[in-house]
């Protein structure tokens, strides 16, 4: 069987998508994030992943990581510009059908998306619910509101079709998250 | 001996930096970028290093990381958000006297640079020459100015002096980019 990459990656982490065919979130926003670039839209990229190493030696005038820990991470997946603006967004797929479970997001996360929301920036989740084959952008405000005044440990679907934003899918730019950043950023 | 964080790194990495009050660039800009958050003045943090990993296995239920590597950067050590506006930056230290060697940069960062610059966001160099105790800010602008009319390997001490920007002292801010981003951002 030939897994495309990437998914390879969420059956560790228990998410599997094969839905949307058989593309993930991640690869999803790859060639989204690639359309933007070439066509001089926005430049948005991922960050690496937080990586805590413990031991790392010489081999053959190289350094060789022997040991190391994948840390919990203090910011969001993926950032950069559009229009000028500092844009910032945490992308998650989740197989439930009825709530987005809140351990997906860290706490430092939660901060990081609190710092951004405070300095002004543009800041969002984008949440696929795999079975059901949608995906939503949720703001930042709407996503801190909840945090702030819910103690539950999952956003309920209805939350995020009230607050959030069905993002379309599109065959070139796959999931066009910046026509609903026109519309509610009034860019 | 007792070295403060960081040096370590430094030692490994041939640039030692014994001045500036033991502190390297990199503990001057957490303590300058702390400053900034703890004060309302700018959200800007450093980015993960990226790292290829080749082995992984599962430890008493860890993820723990047994092979890696230390990839070449595609992007800049920092970003973030600055009055609403996408700031990003590459910080280095040379112990060079005369001149910044080009080697410091890699091509997947000039090209990340380039984008930035394309799309209008606040990007510059923050180059540290320790000998001489002096910091300067290049910006992006100037760079890519060098690196496309010059085909040399370093750029010249004359031309950061002429083109960029000496980032004063300060004890408690450290190195205060942002007063010179002001500047010449007119923000």
């Amino acid at each position: 069987m030939n897994y495309p990459n990437g998914i390879k990656k969420n059956i560790i982490n228990n998410t599997i998508n094969y839905k949307n065919r058989g593309m993930t979130l991640e690869e999803d926003l790859n060639i989204t994030n690639n359309y933007y670039l070439e066509n001089n839209i926005a430049y948005i990229y991922k960050k690496p992943t937080p990586i805590k190493v413990v031991k790392a030696i010489f081999e053959n005038n190289n350094r060789v990581i022997k040991e190391a820990y994948y840390s919990e991470p203090s910011t969001t997946d993926y950032n950069g510009i559009y229009k000028g603006n500092y844009i910032d967004y945490e992308a998650k797929e989740t197989k439930n059908k009825t709530s987005f479970p809140l351990s997906n997001i860290h706490h430092h996360q939660i901060k990081h998306i609190n710092n951004i929301y405070n300095e002004k920036g543009i800041c969002f989740l984008i949440i696929r619910f795999t079975t059901l084959d949608k995906t939503f952008l949720l703001p930042a405000k709407d996503f801190l509101n909840f945090i702030n005044l819910e103690k539950r440990k999952s956003i309920p679907l209805d939350y995020i079709e009230k607050y959030g934003y069905l993002i379309k899918n599109n065959y070139i730019k796959r999931v066009d998250y910046l026509e609903i950043v026109d519309k509610v950023w009034r860019l």
